[in-house]
């Protein structure tokens, strides 16, 4: 039987010193504060908003929100970015993507347009610079930095290890293979090209899989003494007895049979993300202060 | 005895690509044009300069340098960035680093002050940024792309391969990475905090190795049927009968015993880099015309 690393704990951890964060600065004047922009009704973009909104409320963080229609044009959203830029009042800015599909083609100029300083979602090149020269420009995305937070809390040290990461995207793969990097773990970057993904994956110690495929990490792909974070959140028809439910890459039962420790779905690496969006802002707010 | 993949003969194919380029713009009314920026006379920066020049006249590239004393302050250095800037006949700039000690705590701003359309030589955050994001914003960094050259020229197939890459710096290890990514090959960075280095060079199809650190590729890395690439230029004093001259990580005459094919030093990625640039250059160029 798998430890289970409760991302839960994690998150309850990270959301009582965010929020003394925000007292902090609050008593100097300063109310952090989230813009959450969205085009249109998209209901699982509507579902974050609802959880983040909430969440940065209780954590002393003001929330706004900006809706603009699903015929948003290029122009009004620019227009609006520009505006948050300008407005010393907001620190983050959250703008959900993908954007709709007129505006696909301009997505990159736009997500480009907010100033690397409130993009607390990730989405400018700065940001992403920022990420691969391991310097403190913009914001890492907070899904793999939510899996360094976990690796912390349970005192899982990355240096010296080796890491097999699932998945190359922006969002999950790349980021976290060079968060892991950056903290001296020796990592190899797995994708769907990859000829022996189970073959690589056992040999390693620490296995992040983001490959967003219910069941594919399966007991060929792990041995004894292992940590399992598993990144994904799918779709499993077959839960709470055929009503459905979320659930990771890792055929759960099977896995945390055999390793030492995994972060379960749902309740992991997806309960920390939100928190540690929320801390973006905060730590946002308190660079307006120290300048 | 391994296949010899030498960079001369790839540089000179990349020439004769580039010099055709560069003369269809010509004909267009646009002369490709590169300006070198240098603090000071260090000699490693005159040797690299003196080669890049001469070579970039001999591809049809024009060449400008401006000299900076070492004493040179930080808006005087700004100040030529914007000019350069602002002028549409200069289509690359290449500014040596590191910069002078006392301008050491600006090098970002400054590097960052360079408009990424003419960063020939990869030192924005948005030139980084477009190696990790995988698009064409800014231009990679030159030793690496060498490297893929070298690969290309001579039909090795990264996609579906495995490979290592020895060194995490954000000049060869990091990009080199990328790139190689990009193009589906299945990478594991090691550095100087991976336990086992040659147990995992031994497993890969391709080592590119970037230690910088003289006999550090030894006969325990390798295995038969693999591609090597050293990209390190150390300085070996047992060479040309203790006269010293440069040579790569490789242990060469014991490696290249075992391995299918690898780059020599001097001959090899070296050779490719300079070539590279020229090429930047008259791409950056090419961008100014379609527009």
């Amino acid at each position: 039987m798998a430890e289970l690393l409760s991302g839960t704990e994690v998150s309850r951890s990270l959301d009582e010193r965010t929020a003394k964060k925000a007292e902090m600065l609050r008593r100097r004047g300063v109310v952090p504060k989230l813009v959450i922009v969205r085009c249109g009704e998209n209901p699982s973009d509507l579902s974050y908003e609802r959880g983040a909104m909430k969440r940065a409320e209780a954590l002393g963080v003001r929330t706004h929100r900006i809706v603009l229609g699903d015929q948003a044009t290029k122009e009004e959203l620019l227009q609006v970015i520009r505006e948050l830029n300008a407005d010393t009042g907001v620190h983050g800015v959250l703008l959900f993507r993908p954007l709709p599909k007129h505006l696909a083609a301009f997505e990159s100029g736009i997500c480009n347009a907010l100033d690397p300083e409130k993009d607390v979602d990730s989405m400018t090149d700065i940001s992403h610079a920022g990420v691969y020269e391991n310097r403190e420009i913009g914001f890492p995305p907070c899904t793999p930095e939510a899996v360094i937070k976990i690796l912390d809390h349970y005192g899982i040290e990355p240096a010296g290890s080796r890491v097999a990461v699932i998945g190359r995207s922006l969002v999950v793969g790349k980021p976290v293979a060079m968060m892991l990097m950056a903290r001296h773990a020796t990592v190899t970057v797995c994708h769907t090209r990859t000829a022996d993904v189970p073959g690589i994956t056992r040999e390693a110690d620490i296995v992040v899989s983001s490959a967003g495929v219910l069941r594919s990490l399966t007991r060929e792909h792990v041995r004894e003494g292992q940590v399992i974070i598993d990144v994904s959140i799918n779709w499993d028809p077959s839960k709470k007895d055929g009503r459905g439910g979320i659930a990771g890459d890792a055929d759960f039962e099977e896995v945390e049979k055999v390793v030492k420790a995994i972060t379960p779905v749902p309740g992991g690496v997806g309960a920390v993300t939100t928190s540690v969006l929320i801390e973006h802002v905060v730590r946002a707010a308190a660079k307006t202060v120290r300048e």
